[in-house]
């Protein structure tokens, strides 16, 4: 089956040599790349959390870009019977393709010799193409007052934790706040069905489902339905600064690991004591059923980061209307901030990240052997330095390379003090009991070992 | 509690003299009227099927229409608080408080000598008071083409049914197809809410979800909270000939009394000679579950109304999206009929409804008792005669002058055929024993009584 | 040559009922009116000031109102060349076309026996169907603040003064003010090109260019082009209600007769003592070649009226800027007012219109004859018996039943106090002197006669 | 004076990188080429050919860019005051200021190394370049059928010229055709001024009032207020190729040097054997007054290149509504064959432009010498070497590099074959006679001396 695809939202007219840059040949990791981000949006909505899965299931699709009088077209060779309703493709979908058309030439032409580099480490360059990559992507409104709330959590969490997501998203909904997350299922997924329906209720027409992903997590992940603006970030550190400087407010559902590993990044940031003044509400919050969730993962973060950390979040359990209470009642503080110190509403230039945060870990083995997991050192470089071993742990989990590492060499050694290490260990295998690291039905074999 | 509420969507400007006409009198029955279907649009969303109920909870509320230098504004006092969220009306309730307000007021100035009159009954007239009014409301869009599904069905259906009609509804807004239902909560609201979802998924901006309701009905039967156009026709005659008036198709969904009513008044229609060239897909599905509410309802009409009645329906168990396929597939015809005949898209003048299924039927008990329902007459006849034994048992159970008529003399005496008698004690106490004459926690007393 | 239009901006739905009255009947005078007013918007553009010489033209031009699929379409058989670009009509006149179509159709609906009745005397009753009428014509937006400027004075004017009035448009566009006029050409036609470039410059969207005109008047001045708001009003009693209740300013270029009759009219309005607080600026003004036409006006204004009435108007001369940047800082007074007084901005219900001033003034000999022109009254109703003066004088030039009746009985005779008729025929000679009662090129020959 | 300004259209957020590249500083050639441009658009309308008088006027003008909470600002130190209405910057150069931004950081990033980079000259790349600063600019409508007439001309033309010019824009206009231009007064001001009025008569919303300008030219020949659109193309090469590849139809109105080197760059183009198949219709045209004009041209055309040329224009002289009638033919034309062949409505990929057509030109001495203006060569490239010695003349008239070089050198020298000699020498002559050299009112002093 072949279909033609022509643009929606974005990236309507491409030059001669954009369309050469992408044409299918033996070799071509952007084209590989471009291949397998469009085959993820093609099964949004999906219920699987592997990239391997997915790709396998689809061996003989295939994508060209074509050049025609109205601009570019997609042409695509044996896509997911799903992605269509009666032959036509969802527009959603149709609008997510291009975006990721979009950021894929956008970031190829910024690396210019390949989306692989690393080597940029410069901080200031590094939030520029953070902020290039956003504007590209009409993702910073100017005229748009502060509304935007982060939501963070697990792609698998309960039908309990899912209905109190969603509830959530409804009562943020009916006071016109828009919803960033990570675009995936679970806590990706149940506030912006939330939200719609509240925005419906309000006849808000300017309803921002944004979803922040990366070409390492999209497959394993694809968007959920309801994402109107999809954003693909390189890697997981640009991806989670774009969430930091959009962000007016940021809401931590359950989850897993990504969600420690999230959360221990935020702290990273707000403990740092160049960002004592910055506005950043955040809140910690699920139904009764999760509160013994964050009871643990509170206790775990006042042991290793110390009481300091706790002024920077708020944790409320079973009310939803509250957590969009306190998020709405926030703006007006945000934006005074903003315009006191004459910051972008829609991106927060000011805020530091500091380059231990920024600069993309590599799960190696070796690295992950070697991180600094000790009481001595300010508690936002330990934070930092946790942040790196539970990203490596989602790697290990659900990221091609992760796995694939994990398999020729076997789990990773992570060393550090031995309280601290306690406290991981516990929290971890917590997560595990809990159905927290992968889909439920499928055993989860632990890609780590702590060295006490 | 007092609070200022501008015009959204209509109303903007008012006359002097219209605003005098509200004012609140003690025997302004302009004003009663005006205030109690006000109330049913605050309380939008509540499950309660009894106006008395709703009206006595609310004694205290008043309202009262303001000129301002910005135009209108609505005083409101005492409102439910369901109603606001953080202190702010829900802009799709302040919407359709307005809508209240237009319709109202435009129904008085065609009537002039106020909304009771009911000596209209000159059938070329009553067409032009409901082209008139839904005009009025700027319900008729003339760049539309043929996309309107009319849902019927009941407002107490269970869970199941509940999650069906929410499915085809998703598949009819994945197929950018619109809906109009009678606004209340079940089968009123469930399709609503799948077709957000299924225009979100397409990105379709024109999402229309028309509630009509009728001022008798609207305090049992809130609006709920998707209606973004609340139309408010002056009685159940003119409601069921805007349904059908404006309908490119219809789906009749399981439902009570009021749902056999509605298939009857259609039966009506589509079976007059007259009406032989009509373009009119009507489907009755369900889940499978309800499989046997169909084969019932249609063994009712095949041995009252012969077999040639089921040329006119088809009836599709278990498969939401086969029923929004052959709805998207019968629009072409719709609208290459309304094209040949000169009929406009939005507005089917050309079909035929008998002056008696327009004239409105008071269900007193004597009208009740001199009923024809005898086979000696044209199938079409029989049907709008066994729709008014319907239509008043429906009055009997949720309109007020219905419950107090019951109240005071007793159930309806229902005289027919035996046949016809014993037929439709059956389908009466089936729906009685399925708990479709009531939301479920509430014992039913029948209304009526057949005398075979 | 036949050709069919379809609906631009209003009237896409008639009822059959609608499409039956505008039927083309031997007798019916409503059809006569429909098909002469359409005519005249036609002829837009077109440089006549004769409604005979116009509709001898076109004898055999008809229209027709038929029902379509996508809704109401016009036939236009023999429509005069002009109005078509390469065989298609031009927009501006397919959209003025069908605001003929609304609003011959809304008043016939108000007046339900015809348009031509005139015993509607309720003063209440006449500013009700002015507002009506606007707001059925969605010329009430509530969104606006105050920013509509009335432009009056010649339809004859010299290229000078025509620059002149274009450059203050410009000014007033450059201001983001919108201009509503008489719309036909002259000063109707130059503030708009002016305007129209002004706004392009500010990239400004909402421009309006409100073109106010009656059934009697719009074949002898045609509307220009610009015009992109045609509204019918009944009368000339009626527009110039509609001209002040809608201003937040009023600017007098230099005219003729009838201009002198706006401006005795706004005096019989501004003097009224129950007026005394309103804000409504007025400023005459006109090149510098035009200085002495407004001197002799002030005179003749002064010395019938008195000194009091110069407060309510401010002359500038040859100062195009000066008076747009008046106008704009009068805005925010006038908004001021308006909220104070809880008035409308779109629509001022609160100044007071004698009625003496609404009332339809027929210009039958007698009723010439019989005007009170003498001192020994109130100034404001002085004014308003002179406007009545100009009134007939404007009828018996231009208006059809005007003319008729001073071929067939000579022209007016006006009695008066000697003074005032001395100041009164001074006035009316250097009108003819200067050629402001016909288009050049045409001998004026007076319809009046001054009885000293 | 010191003011801020707003973004408007475009570039509403900078980076940090981005603000420091347009910092003011000693050596800054970036920032002196923005700080001129952005004066030059200040001075929209103004009334001067020179660069050097407009430069002088303002030396202690200054404009600094800002970071600001709701985006980037751009603080104007002693802007000209014409440029404001009642201490309000006009909105049109409001955008167009912010245009200029928008090019001179796209063109800067991606040359990198600076805007006066000459060395790119692979012609696949140019195209790329001009392409991609289109699609920058949103230039580029994907939506849009063909309707985009570039007309080209004098930027000093008489007031019968004017007229036309303005009156076959407005003929354009009445077809919903969009202008573009070079962007200053005369030709490139007039077609705007009658199309805008043609569009508001046709309710035309999506007027497209295109200027292509370079830096060099602009502060000569600034913006006219009507452009909605500037765009500042690096070089004359890269706007000639800009307007050859956007226009779908073109007309030469009757102008100077500058407008035969235009003829010459299209025909050099145009007689290429690979454009044997480009469907791109070319009228020349003028009042009857400047029949003459093209009567000359055409003889000098035929003369050099031979009568094959003429195969490729039309001259109408005197017929505004039959220019614009060919041009409304040609579109669907136009359409077909971008259709046929695949290529953009919106951008002419497939029309060849010789490298020697691209290749910045740079009019030094030594370079004027040596161009080949002998017959042995293909007419393509003696019309491409003429257009040379034409560019290098406006160059010498208009430009400061060429103004200054002819100061310190005296004139140019240019050999050829006689003939051609004699013929170019004829038609410069007529030029100089005719006042198109430079505006009225300043005696022109020829740069160039011809060698025969």
């Amino acid at each position: 089956m072949i279909t033609h695809i022509s643009p929606l939202g974005s990236m309507d007219l491409l030059s001669q040599l954009e369309v050469d840059m992408l044409k299918r040949t033996a070799s071509s990791d952007l084209y590989q790349l471009f291949r397998n981000c469009s085959l993820a949006v093609l099964n949004s909505g999906s219920q699987t959390d592997s990239s391997h899965e997915l790709l396998s299931r689809f061996e003989n699709f295939d994508i060209n870009v074509l050049r025609r009088e109205r601009g570019v077209k997609l042409e695509l060779i044996n896509p997911p019977e799903e992605a269509f309703v009666d032959g036509r493709i969802i527009r959603s979908l149709q609008a997510n393709l291009f975006a990721v058309l979009r950021d894929i030439l956008f970031v190829n032409g910024q690396f210019d010799s390949g989306f692989q580099q690393q080597d940029v480490d410069d901080s200031v360059r590094i939030t520029n193409l953070v902020f290039s990559l956003l504007r590209n992507a009409r993702a910073l409104h100017v005229g748009e007052l502060p509304n935007t709330v982060v939501c963070w959590g697990g792609h698998s969490i309960n039908a309990v934790e899912y209905q109190y997501c969603r509830n959530v998203g409804s009562q943020l909904g009916l006071r016109e706040l828009n919803i960033c997350t990570g675009c995936g299922p679970g806590v990706m997924e149940a506030p912006m069905k939330g939200a719609a329906v509240g925005h419906a209720q309000q006849r808000y027409k300017e309803s921002r489902f944004i979803g922040l992903t990366e070409p390492s997590i999209i497959a394993a992940e694809p968007p959920n339905p309801l994402v109107n603006e999809l954003i693909i970030m390189p890697d997981i550190e640009k991806r989670l600064e774009a969430f930091v400087r959009i962000a007016h407010g940021i809401i931590i559902f359950p989850g897993g690991v990504g969600t420690a590993e999230e959360l221990l990044y935020l702290l990273g940031i707000l403990m740092n004591p160049q960002n004592r003044d910055q506005v950043l509400p955040l809140i910690l919050t699920g139904p009764k059923e999760s509160a013994d969730y964050f009871r643990v993962l509170d206790e775990f973060i006042v042991s290793t980061l110390g009481e300091a950390a706790r002024q920077h979040y708020t944790i409320i359990i079973d009310d939803a209307a509250e957590v969009a209470r306190l998020m709405k009642n926030a703006m007006p503080k945000v934006k005074e901030h903003r315009r006191e110190t004459g910051d972008a509403y829609s991106f927060n230039w000011s805020i530091r990240i500091a380059p231990n945060l920024q600069v993309p870990f590599m799960p190696t083995h070796e690295n992950m052997a070697n991180l600094n997991l000790y009481p001595n050192q300010p508690a936002e470089q330990l934070a930092a330095s946790l942040r790196r071993a539970f990203s490596g742990i989602v790697a290990g989990n659900v990221k091609e390379p992760g796995i694939k590492a994990i398999k020729e060499q076997g789990p990773y050694k992570i060393h550090g003090d031995a309280e601290i290490m306690r406290r991981m260990d516990d929290l971890l295998q917590g997560f595990v009991a809990q159905h927290r690291m992968k889909l439920p039905g499928t055993a989860y074999i632990p890609c780590y070992e702590i060295i006490k």
